[in-house]
């Protein structure tokens, strides 16, 4: 039997998202060659974490720009995930995992637990179903989540998830959401969401009523061309169940400068909210 | 214009695998639960890859198991690579990365380039073909190789990998390897490798002829179930063009004794040679 947390990421995104009045997700996508040097790229992406965290629901690192510091930025890494739980920002880690058995066990051993895990990790369901479990698992555990990737934001997405598998990939999103649900009187955010891109815009309604229990996580506004007004579609009544990402669009808004960062995120953070 | 490497990873497999006359990947996956204490895991982990080196044509740490030690575990990775080179060894990191744009670069970054990268990266293509070109750009241009997910060893792949899914990403693979071999006299054995299920064992001829210039990785066996004897198919003539991988059953062979270990390397070697 599944043991479940009593507080999740779940609740506490959506909390944070009503009491701030916000549907931004940070997106912290440091890029080395901004910077005169790694310093430089450490203190300014810890600067814009803390200018924009009043205007976020929540924050995502990219794993894959602290990976190509080496240990140097895992060690950045830790530092962000620190700075922003004392800041109360729920975490997503977007490391877009994905393995079999014992070694997506690891995975969720690295990044949904122990000392330098996040609330929740973005997933790579590549390898099938059943490979999903076991970070399912270990977020129920955890009062943690997992983002499945279903519809990613980019133009070549339908290579491998056209032909009916972002579909059915959904409908598994599905049914792990409805496990959660069962013998409560209403249905629950559960902590299985999904990625969307938001740069199908025409498309959101339908996956919000594919996914009922999911969080939608939705990545591509701002340099990706998606605009927050197009997006009311993802959002259940009430503005909650689905947070929207921008990354490069917030922290090199212009150029370095910090206050054009937190401008950016209070911009975004007014869209969506004018989307509603 | 891309810019080829005159040495490459796949010469040096070849060359390895000849002059040892051997086919087999040596994985190392250092289960953390193994193990009394995390030093005996990093000590452990060298010594069956010092024991086992004699054996193998190529050497493949599965990153989840690093990254789930934390900076410790990176650190080892580090250390398992510094041997491995010295001992000759071409390095595959098994770490399925895949992303879009900027962060696939930053990915090339962290494991084909710099001071803890492998020669070879495994690379999941779920968000499509275009998201393939900055690992097998940066691979190109060092030398180095990918290994995309073609269809894996797990029973639930054909849940993704199904409909025709892994015979669109053979074909592409099969596109990227006649780009490197335009111009030559006789086709070359390519940058862009496969990863293909050792458990698939009658698709295997299929998976060759599609692929005709890419290296095959083919994981399970032993622990997966895949014996081999039914390996043959991968091969091009003269033994060469595929690798195979065994992991637990080489480094847990019985128990944590490392003579059994480096015994199971050399039966799983000799097998493989008795299967050609």
């Amino acid at each position: 039997m599944t043991t479940f947390a009593q507080t999740t990421f779940t609740d506490r995104l959506t909390e944070r998202s009503l009491t701030l009045d916000t549907r931004l997700c940070l997106g912290l996508d440091p890029r080395l060659d901004a910077y005169p040097n790694r310093d430089a790229w450490r203190s300014h992406t810890l600067d814009v974490l803390d200018a924009c965290a009043p205007y976020a629901a929540c924050v995502k690192p990219q794993l894959a720009f602290y990976e190509a510091l080496g240990l140097y930025g895992l060690g950045v890494l830790e530092e962000v995930c620190a700075a922003a739980r004392a800041l109360g920002l729920p975490i997503i880690l977007d490391a877009k995992r994905g393995d079999i058995g014992s070694t997506a066990v690891a995975y969720a051993d690295a990044w949904l637990s122990g000392p330098h895990a996040g609330d929740a990790l973005t997933v790579n369901p590549f390898l099938g179903f059943e490979t999903l479990a076991p970070f399912v698992d270990r977020a129920r555990q955890q009062g943690g989540a997992v983002f499945v990737l279903v519809k990613t934001s980019n133009p070549g997405q339908a290579d491998v998830q056209g032909g009916g598998v972002s579909e059915r990939l959904a409908a598994e999103v599905a049914r792990l959401g409805r496990e959660e649900g069962e013998g409560l009187s209403s249905p629950i955010l559960s902590s299985v969401g999904a990625v969307v891109g938001a740069t199908h815009p025409q498309e959101l309604s339908a996956w919000r009523s594919a996914m009922p229990q999911a969080v939608l996580l939705l990545p591509g506004l701002g340099a990706q061309g998606a605009r927050a007004a197009d997006l009311a579609g993802a959002f259940l009544p009430g503005g909650v169940g689905a947070v929207v990402s921008a990354s490069r669009g917030i922290q090199y808004a212009a150029g370095l400068d910090v206050a054009a960062a937190r401008a950016a995120a209070q911009g975004f953070r007014d869209e969506l909210n004018g989307a509603l």
